[in-house]
């Protein structure tokens, strides 16, 4: 390799191409937050941040066997824009799993969840059109909302999910606005990042709203299946067609992945959506990458034709329901009495609020510097609120690292609250520090900390990895910490 | 699976969604050719429409022994945005192999080499921004100019490549309008579809004009280690800046793709940019698809770690070599003299141009009948030119079935022929019946046809998967016929 000179100044080299940009790259731009989120590649920083799901647990014996069964020259070509049928077929048997008939022809795979967000966002989406979106929301979708110039409304939740009375006042808002959304995005099921899942009687409303005024709701569901308490409820998908109905689906798309029940190296995602749709979102497809690894697909359908996918899928469930005990306890004994948090039944995610004088994106810099990391609550937002919550991962990090992150994240933030109430005089460790507009669960309810409103929002959105992608060492040699 | 109502009109439905769909999605719209091009999935259809490479070639024992290496855990999980650095790492040495010196640092991993003209578009253009691309161009990527709503100006080429005389018009032409194209799009090595290859002295020009003007260069270069005859030519990467160069690129974007010298199932591109371009195509691919595939990532790091690369390179170039002129002497066969073609020095693909009588979109209903199947010319062109010419692919179906096919599309031109002399009186089989913009190559050569743009614009862009994707049989279980 030849020297190569100094790098040239950015701001320089910026300017020399700033003209060639599309306007999307304006919304799209990365925040400061992305430096510093790099540090967590360190194998010594303790990551709460990604949403990774522990790989370590998949038997490395079966995987041997699934690869060593695949036919070479297939799992080398291209495949169809909307999957092999065998990986279809499997899909429809995980939907089955939580009550959904589907035809594998509805089916279409994606390269991962991402993609299919991408797809429905593609196939909607003019700039400046509506999407409605949960405060907070996957925040993976903020920089794909904003990458189709968006306008990204989001709506409240409490411990039920997404406030229907809410959604109607601003559906109601729009239609005086002589507006009306592209779709709405919502993860009733162990929202990520807020861990809350959308009551039944929510469910039934948003699927008679969208009836009654033929709005599409994209239903992204990828923690379903990974339920440590309570009873299933169904997706809103099946609440608009029953199992046993002769109907199509007119109005929800639902997105899931093999991401989180088996692997999110496979890349593999769907959509399963009314057919005049799905045309065009396969055009979208082929537009984008042609088609998903032909390769990974038949490791999927192959996992699927003779593996214990339920067992695996009970371990999971195993493991994550004793880091969420973990998680909970560790929050307990460490964070102050300023702080709340919500309590999920399922998934991956914890989300909690901390004391309106602290900054989430601030003290991250400080978590880094104790080797700890989290996401910071304005990814979640479209908008910049949420600057006083983060999200906690508890799937990805052994028990002991998941209480030694949140004793050291515990320790900055009592830091900060004994800060703020030796400059201000002011108790800050109290409930009566929180932001006024936290709202908590019932009994053994998964509760919410809304975002409050009132922040002056940054215009900044957080890159995708920040969120998804796992430290270095996961992927490129380290031991896993795994459990 | 419970019994379903008939399905409703198509009409009906799509009504219904009318008022939902992005703007994009109109230009986006499939014509018939989708329908009849989903025929080429019948096993008895010996397909020359196919970008396929003949991955019957690869060594079973060797892919068995690259999946038994991988590592399970890391395998499984999510990967970095921009990829390994072990698959970034054997990306460099593959562009060493053509005279690059890369730093792994500016080389971004993407899901194929689709997504890499994918990303690009995304990052540069806005609706109505102009692309420059060649006439005809890459079939695929003209579903993704029009998915951001670009519009593409396609510059005639002949045996050497892109006419550099009619880009520095058509600049001229915008300049006067006051416009600027976002981006020059060119495959100058083994065009596909032409098949031509664009000589040192249109390089030189192509790369001065672009540090003149400042203009973006996306060099597409899937083909060029796939040489049969003649001398090695620098890519335009290498001629903005010598490999002992210790000045960065500037203008030329670099995009590759495991594709075609290992396999597309694996999909495997990448992007070679310079710095600034870099971070927001990073963002791009982060909302798209957050990562390409961790499994397939090990597995091409493995192999380019511990196999022979470069000897199954030579093993396809053999094979494709042998059967370039099994299809060049099939053509001269069966091909009425009215027709002509253009004779490639490497790469996958012929372009074959019909007497102009002859509509290509019409005669691959007769080519189906006949069980053979090709590309029609108009995928390789926004504006509906190329409707007497063909794309034919030779590296992905057996010798025999090489010769087979071209003898049938011969017989149904030549009964085209025998009718329209029938029906007009005046002779259709010789070369005064020809396009009088056809353009031949010398002695030698390699010449191109050029679409005849006198031809009433359809408005139909074919979409990708007519292009590179394979006859079901291919990927879903039928016997591989390869050589």
């Amino acid at each position: 390799m030849s020297e190569r000179r100094p790098p040239r100044s950015a701001a320089h080299e910026l300017e020399r191409y700033d003209g060639l940009f599309a306007s999307r790259t304006r919304v799209m731009r990365s925040s400061a937050m992305r430096d510093l989120m790099a540090v967590t590649v360190r194998p010594e920083v303790i990551s709460l941040a990604g949403g990774l799901p522990d790989t370590s647990t998949f038997d490395p014996a079966l995987f041997a066997r699934l690869l060593g069964e695949m036919p070479t020259a297939q799992a080398l070509q291209y495949g169809p824009s909307e999957g092999l049928l065998g990986v279809r077929q499997a899909i429809t048997r995980v939907m089955a799993a939580e009550d959904m008939d589907v035809d594998p022809e509805h089916v279409i795979v994606t390269t991962g969840g991402q993609q299919a967000i991408d797809l429905v966002t593609k196939t909607l989406v003019d700039p400046g059109d509506v999407v409605i979106a949960e405060a907070p929301t996957y925040p993976g979708a903020v920089p794909t909302f904003c990458s189709y110039e968006a306008e990204v409304i989001q709506i409240e939740m409490d411990a039920d999910g997404m406030s229907i009375d809410a959604l109607e006042e601003t559906l109601a808002r729009l239609d005086r606005e002589g507006r009306r959304p592209k779709f709405i995005y919502t993860i009733p099921t162990f929202q990520n990042p807020a861990g809350v899942t959308m009551s039944l009687e929510r469910r039934r409303r948003l699927v008679a709203l969208a009836r009654e005024r033929e709005l599409i709701v994209l239903e992204d569901n990828p923690y379903g299946l990974l339920r440590y308490e309570g009873d299933p409820l169904p997706t809103l998908r099946s609440l608009e067609v029953p199992a046993d109905s002769t109907e199509d689906n007119d109005f929800v798309i639902y997105a899931g992945t093999m991401s989180k029940i088996l692997s999110p190296g496979v890349r593999v995602g769907w959509l399963v959506a009314p057919r005049p749709l799905l045309a065009k979102l396969i055009l979208g497809k082929q537009a984008s990458d042609l088609c998903s690894s032909t390769l990974t697909q038949h490791f999927v359908a192959g996992y699927f034709a003779s593996a214990d996918w339920r067992a695996y899928i009970d371990e999971l469930r195993d493991v994550y329901h004793r880091r969420r005990d973990v998680i909970l306890d560790a929050l307990a004994e460490h964070l102050p009495a300023a702080a709340s948090w919500t309590r999920p039944h399922g998934g991956l995610f914890i989300w909690v609020t901390l004391p309106d004088f602290i900054n989430t994106t601030d003290l991250l810099a400080r978590a880094l510097a104790e080797n700890v990391a989290f996401v910071p609550g304005e990814a979640a937002f479209a908008d910049g609120r949420g600057q006083h919550s983060m999200r906690l991962n508890f799937s990805s990090e052994a028990d002991d690292d998941i209480r030694e992150g949140v004793r050291r994240i515990g320790k900055i933030v009592a830091e900060q609250v004994s800060m703020y109430e030796k400059l201000t005089g002011r108790p800050g460790a109290t409930a009566a520090g929180r932001a006024a507009t936290a709202v908590h669960g019932g009994a053994g309810g998964a509760g919410v900390e809304r975002g409050a409103a009132e922040n002056t929002p940054t215009g900044d959105a957080l890159p995708a990895n920040v969120l998804e992608l796992p430290r270095r060492g996961a992927t490129e040699g380290r031991r896993s910490r795994g459990a």
